[in-house]
């Protein structure tokens, strides 16, 4: 037991990030290039910050399989994730989208930069992430089959029936009356989708095997709602200081949320039901899940 | 000699053209799918015809190295490329962009479907067009680290080293004086880099050697750069029947382009020496390049 009282998972969530920023910092290549503009663009956004959940997760279940000795080879899938993260919120915060002026305290990318390189950014950040997956020089170890499997994977979840699909929705019920399949359509693929991806990525790398990669979707696809819904929650009380956007933007835009649909109190308590779903997913798994087990309880205390 | 003058480029272009569209109605989703908007958007503008050059520049490659029997197992790749080229296009057209009403005869994606689907249509079709070359059911036959250098070269000719770039200085040049590189540039990466990585693509699924490789690039350098040439000629002086965009459409906003630059004689003077260096990149080949060779003149032939 000495070993998962002496475990600290902020230490451990500093030390990941500090990785990942720094693997980030290495693939992306610098505004020395041309025409410098838009390699200014992918990193303003893509180096603003941000919890690179998404890089943890993956490097998270890595270690849980046993195979953190392939972390270095996994660096570029786990900063593929965040890059495309990173472009769906630019696209998202367009004009046209949520039209947003700020993220994660800043600008956003459309304000900086205008509107034709924040477009031509998030595409340049989505095509960037499938070079990254594809070179075979820094993906050393990994069989080239296993990184196809993870590019499909990957472009699965954040392609038409992932990510964008619930994007579509999203855009489309704003102001609507939506029914609650919409409401979890929408949580499960837009944020969902995503984490998902995260995790089995990092489970296709470490060579899992169906049962464990099935146990670990289930996993994944809890945190992946309840990240979601602490979101909206976070949206109604939360500061602007922690979020970097107006509280209760959400609400003025008419977007549909979790509170807006079952009210605070219920989604407190769906958000914590998923939390132990999220840990019980991991029963059959030994005490190198305990960053993963953790990262679910984090994520509603800080949030929620 | 018989073969080659039996050998007619429009049944050529006509045949491959079928299987093309046959593959991509095959590959991409149908609109029974959920949100069926943006499926919808997603076959709007991909098979709303065009010329399918791209592909067909792929697949006659794998042809002209002998390899016409991995065509099937080639064409998620060539597919792929056509769908980066429409969701450019798309993109391209955007009111933060060109701004255009019109492409191939028929209204914009963002005048049917509103910007924001228009905007998640192109990211879509990007996306798809990697989990499309990710897929490997379909692509029997080809070792899977060809797969990935196929990916990896997509991926860079279609990024901020590619086709983005190209865009990035096209639309920060408009109504500003631009000198004979910023032209270049801009022509060479805008339309040259996925025209090369078109017949890259092809040689490296037929499993071409390096000095093959490299001549097939400079014929594919030759023909990118004459193509946007002859494009730029047809946007002066080209009916709308035939471009479904209005004529001098290029120069009402301030574009730069080869005939604003050099005016329309030399421009196709230029266009021809590309031709002819686009034919004698292919010396060292056998009659098998004979639809390649053929091509190049045809771009100008029905072009300028």
């Amino acid at each position: 037991m000495k070993t998962e009282v002496a475990f600290c998972l902020d230490d451990y969530l500093k030390t990941k990030k500090q990785v990942i920023d720094n693997a980030l910092e290495q693939y992306l290549p610098g505004q020395e290039n041309y025409p410098p503009v838009i390699f200014q663009a992918m990193r303003y956004s893509l180096l603003a910050g941000g919890k690179r959940i998404r890089p943890v997760l993956c490097l998270a279940t890595l270690e849980a399989l046993g195979a953190e000795g392939l972390q270095n080879a996994a660096l570029p899938a786990a900063c593929a994730l965040e890059m495309i993260h990173t472009y769906s919120l630019i696209h998202d915060d367009l004009p046209a989208m949520d039209d947003d002026d700020c993220r994660r305290g800043i600008p956003t990318s459309h304000k900086v930069f205008g509107e034709d390189i924040a477009i031509l950014a998030g595409d340049a950040l989505l095509t960037e992430a499938f070079r990254l997956l594809s070179n075979r020089e820094l993906m050393t170890g990994i069989p080239p089959e296993i990184i196809l499997a993870v590019i499909h994977e990957i472009a699965t979840a954040a392609g038409c029936f992932g990510m964008i699909g619930g994007q579509v929705v999203d855009v489309r019920s704003e102001g609507m009356s939506v029914d609650e399949d919409a409401l979890y359509y929408i949580h499960t693929h837009k944020t969902g989708a995503m984490i998902v991806a995260s995790i089995r990525v990092g489970a296709l790398l470490a060579g899992a095997g169906r049962e464990a990669l099935d146990a670990l979707s289930r996993y994944g696809h809890h945190i992946g709602l309840m990240f979601q819904i602490a979101d909206d929650i976070l949206n109604v009380e939360g500061d602007r200081s922690k979020t970097g956007k107006s509280t209760g933007s959400d609400a003025s835009r008419g977007k549909v949320t979790f509170p807006s649909f079952f009210g605070l109190d219920r989604s407190r308590a769906k958000a914590c039901g998923l939390a132990e779903q999220a840990v019980q997913a991991l029963s059959g798994f030994d005490r190198r899940t305990e960053p993963l087990r953790m990262l679910a309880n984090h994520i509603i205390e800080r949030k929620a």
